[in-house]
């Protein structure tokens, strides 16, 4: 059993680091192991950045390949939107170790019809890029577009069930990223995806007083332990830097003690 | 008559004690045997580990077998979500002491056409298991999927009251788990689920100030006395650790009187 | 004409006492006669003890027999439930005195059709348990299982008038009890019951820093003088007792003087 | 041009003075004549006794014979429910001052088809009994009961505008009682009938700290002065009696004098 | 280019004195000319005394005439209930200045199909009135009785554009008045109106301690200058004035001064 | 590569600066190139002159050229409403700079089945505009009357990322204004547009104390870095002003100083 099992000798939950400052502290060494992760957040959250970061995270701490399914960013803009972090996609990609899978409507082509989106094909697709790359990350961004499809929440819960269960199979440890209208309230929109996820990491960015603050919570990780409640994150020259209250208070005493 | 039997000599509801520390004293002696209770929480409030907590109670301070079924964790997940706690599924598995019943869709399957599920099926299977394993106490862990699938109210209301009664008379104390979208405010979604059900519990996991506290709260109990209001419990090394009041203010008062 | 027609000489509305300890006294001694009363509240408010509560000081108090039509409870719970009370129903329904109408839907029949339900059926069979005991005093609990059938709002509103006035003119005083989703705000769930009836009271099982408190309200008695305002109540070992205001600042008052 | 025409010399709209103690001081005399009044309040607010008590205005002040049309309580009831107050509806009755039209759904009958309901024949019957009796004042009371049977908003507000214009045809003032769910908020449920209404009076009965308190507040009166803002009313032994701020300041000044 | 043009020499949007006292004042001049502006308020928020005191500003002040469509008040109604205020509509329409269309629903007619609504016919006929007349302002009241007929919110949107549209290319200033259903809020039932509108303006009757205050705001002017935030007006012997903040403050400055 | 690529040397997004005074500032330069930018805001927030600057910015400050598609607004009123300002729109459209695309209704038309609108005719006519003029800028002025044709939010988020996808293909900077009811809370009336947007920007004409007082904030911007939190700013002689709060504090401190 290597250190890539999904459990420890005693069958416990074991962690992937994600290489996001911060974050592995709060998370108790990391992700949960070929679990689902939802990182859910208002728009402009950084739920991309957060997903990208987790893939980046893999590949410059682990070597470990990933996989970037996107469902409306272009797979050129995302590659742009990161260059300023030293994220060199492009680079990653030539070396195996990023794929992107573009799973955005073809502008030409006639409107889908809603419901017929073929899952299976986009799981095979997923599956035949996590065998050929070995990767063992596999990030959705977003759900919300491909989940508006299905007006039926009973639907649309089996499907996000179908979908996870699947990914999960292959062996690697998922984040899909949802769509929130407000930063306080509802986890999600529907309300599904919250209890479908294994794993829920909240981004905020609050408005209060005129001024935006951001935090990141760590809602749940089923069958493991994790810090809770609301931390304060920003987004730096190197990504996402989670500040943990340890940390915090570390800082406050020694700024006390001066 | 034995102090398995639903009601004591004058006929009043008796208890089953559930074996998770300080829940059995704010609920009077434990969970009113032979009834139906729902477990309601939003996501990640403990639902699934409460409910775990019971069955393993049954069996580590009474040895009573129990039935889980899981209608969206893999029974896999669930046996590892909790061996932290020291709960060995398996082992119990082994000795006929926990059976876990898979209502999982198979991913390979086609969807479910809305309204077909067929609970009677399910309550066929349940009945075979607690026959066979003697159990007398049954987890449905969530109940939720299931439901999404009767857009109607009232076929939902009818359904849930056919399922709880089924299940009740076969003896056995019954625990289902319910989801909410809110700490406070509706009881559950679909306002039914606590009108159908003998009991009520609330798990809470509530934000303020940026931190998580939880509690938990015996809203009612059909036909028998428990203590009200909301009380804190924990997530410790083995399981679920209520905090009854009465407690805090022995301590309050040790701690003062110190 | 005596005390039990529904006017005195002067034609006014009488009052049919309850025998429910402080709640005749802010009630202006009693139901009024012959007309229907809406029992509302949140799950596990005490309706059904209260409606249960009804039909038993109607026996011990007055001799006067009552029918309890149960939707969903099987009477063989409400019968459990009430006994840490000292309610025999078990000898009152030998004697006579107490009947019940089990209209919960049986497990083993296939889904009632949505609006298919007979209520006429139902009058009739209410129609004869009354003539056969001569019973004064009806309980209906409770009437949201039935009316979640009917999904159109005039429908239920022509429905229930029906019903009310169907039982009315048998000369019982009816007591049906309705849910509520919240301690405050809207009366009901669909904003009719409490038009239709002649007279509501209110059970709250108030939710305030982590503590419950129960008040009685009566806030409607058409033709009718009342007390008004949220009264405090519990649930005692001889069921329900209403603490009057005026009580209230009395004990008040003497253990002020004390 | 008599006081009982719409208008005085200068065309200006007159006020008929309702007989209701204070209210015709709020009112500026008396509600405009000939127009249509809606009176709106929660349950139990009081719409009835004010309903009934404009009618036995009229005719305990003004010897002007009414009609009441009911369409949920029966006659009996209503004559009933104001015994109390000294109202002797049956005398009335037979001195041909009071007539009721009962509107109200006969039990016996099939359920009235959707949308069906023959508002031509209402306004006849109406117009028989306002011609054979001369009545000035019609009362209406409740409307919603019958405007549920109109999901489609545009119909009922136009149902409701040829209701209303038809019966000012037949030159009375008319009263017609609206239900609200809160007494603040939203005027009416549907947003519709404060605005087809040429006046509006609201009802409340508000909660606060757990004491109820009822007001009166002229909403609107088109064309005509009233004064503004709620003012509290109670319900004593000769039924509503308003107490006008000025009154009020009055009793203030000389209760401060002393 | 005389005045009446809608632009001034160097192309800018130009003023329509609405003749209304205060309220030119906060406009910067009137209302921009040959624009639609949304008069939204409440139930009694004085729509119709603005919408009616704009026609007679014109009357009085310029001598232009003025259309005045109605939807659901009597022509008859709306002459009485401006009576007071020294308005004398009859002798305006006499002298050619003042014109009603009556777009009422006639009551013996049967019901018009939702959606039926000759939209055409009816600017026809404005548009008639308008050139026989030289009418130079118009005004619809209320638009929601129409507009409920299109349940459709798009073809709504669509249908009050035209209607818009269509007026405006007659070279007229028009207002229509909108309903709300609270004071704050959403600005009209249906967010759509705002957005159609060139120019809106709220009509407050704010309920606060059980007293009420008339405001005025002027929400938007499109490409033209005003005044913003609420002023306070009231209904007087002459209709509508509007209390300019500059006013209030040099009242109090002077006041205070003494 | 010039200034004008989407991205810089090193592969960043890079900066179209708008001419928008202040708002360059927060913007870290400008916006993102070759983007799509939603503004939203209420109705009268300024977002249509916000859109019209940014065009007049580009033509006065770069010399280049803009396309202004307008869906309800007359391209006539559209060029009045901006006179004020000094921006001489026809002239612009004499030089080549500025060219309408009328998208509004045709009045003497038929209402457009809903769902027809053919998505891809406009996307043809922007295209050719855009290369006859050789626009790099281009607005959208407001998608909701377009969107309103889709009731179902797919085909609206499928459409909307078509329309974004196909115009940024052609090189062009855009931005496209959306409506909001409320100046708080949900960012667009679906929750859809400010997810397909890479950017948006918020205009808020806030209500307190009767006052109203307008704030931009720049709440994402894709792949870039910005200034957050809100910022006032004003409507002045030459449009709009943005206020950063940097320049806020150094004026403060300089009058601090002083
Ligand atoms: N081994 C553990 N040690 C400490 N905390 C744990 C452990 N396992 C679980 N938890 C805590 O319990 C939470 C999950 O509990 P559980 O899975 O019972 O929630 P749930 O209410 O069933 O949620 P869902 O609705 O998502 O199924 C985790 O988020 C974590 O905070
Ligand atoms: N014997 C008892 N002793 C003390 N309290 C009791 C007893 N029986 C019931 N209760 C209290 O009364 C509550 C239940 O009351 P009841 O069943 O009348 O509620 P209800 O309003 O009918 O609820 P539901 O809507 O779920 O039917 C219990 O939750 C408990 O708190
Ligand atoms: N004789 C009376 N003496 C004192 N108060 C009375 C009397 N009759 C009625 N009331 C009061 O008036 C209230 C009922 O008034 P009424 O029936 O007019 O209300 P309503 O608004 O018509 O209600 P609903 O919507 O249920 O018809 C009663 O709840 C009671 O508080
Ligand atoms: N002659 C008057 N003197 C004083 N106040 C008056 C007079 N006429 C009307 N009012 C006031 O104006 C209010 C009605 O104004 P108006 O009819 O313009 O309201 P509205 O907004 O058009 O209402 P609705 O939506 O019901 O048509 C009345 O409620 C009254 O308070
Ligand atoms: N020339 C001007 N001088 C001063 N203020 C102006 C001028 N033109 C417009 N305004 C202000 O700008 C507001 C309108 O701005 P604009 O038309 O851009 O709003 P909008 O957000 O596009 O509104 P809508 O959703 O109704 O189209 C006006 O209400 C006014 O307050
Ligand atoms: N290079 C950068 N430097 C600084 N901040 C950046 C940078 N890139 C992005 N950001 C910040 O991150 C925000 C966008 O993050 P991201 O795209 O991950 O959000 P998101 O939650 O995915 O939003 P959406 O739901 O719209 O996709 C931007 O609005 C900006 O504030
Ligand atoms: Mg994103
Ligand atoms: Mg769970
Ligand atoms: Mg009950
Ligand atoms: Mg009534
Ligand atoms: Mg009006
Ligand atoms: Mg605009």
């Amino acid at each position: 059993m290597t250190s890539s099992s999904p459990t420890n000798r005693s069958g416990e939950v074991t962690r992937l680091p994600t290489g996001i400052p911060g974050f592995d502290i709060i998370a108790g060494g990391g992700l949960p192991r070929q679990r689902a992760t939802l990182v859910a957040g208002t728009a402009g959250s950084a739920k991309t950045i957060f997903a990208t970061h987790f893939l980046a995270g893999g590949i410059t701490t682990a070597g470990e390949a990933g996989v970037f399914v996107t469902f409306e960013d272009a797979p050129e803009d995302v590659r742009r939107n990161v260059v300023s972090f030293g994220w060199d996609i492009p680079a990653w990609e030539r070396a195996g170790k990023w794929t992107f899978i573009d799973a955005t409507p073809d502008p030409s082509e006639p409107l889908t019809v809603v419901g017929a989106y073929d899952l299976g094909a986009l799981v095979a697709r997923i599956e035949h890029a996590v065998k050929r790359t070995q990767a063992t990350r596999v990030v959705l961004d977003s759900l919300n577009a491909l989940f508006l499809q299905h007006p039926d929440r009973a639907m649309l819960r089996s499907e996000l069930l179908r979908l996870t269960t699947g990914l999960k199979q292959l062996g690697v440890t998922l984040v899909f990223t949802g769509e929130r209208t407000a930063d306080y309230g509802e986890i999600t929109r529907f309300g599904i995806e919250e209890f479908v996820a294994d794993n829920v990491v909240i981004l905020r960015n609050v408005l209060a007083d005129e001024r935006r603050r951001r935090t990141m919570e760590i809602l749940k990780f089923r069958g493991a332990h994790h810090e809770r409640g609301e931390v304060p994150f920003t987004i730096q020259d190197e990504g996402i830097v989670v500040i943990p209250l340890t940390a915090q208070e570390l800082t406050q005493t020694s700024s006390t003690t001066r």
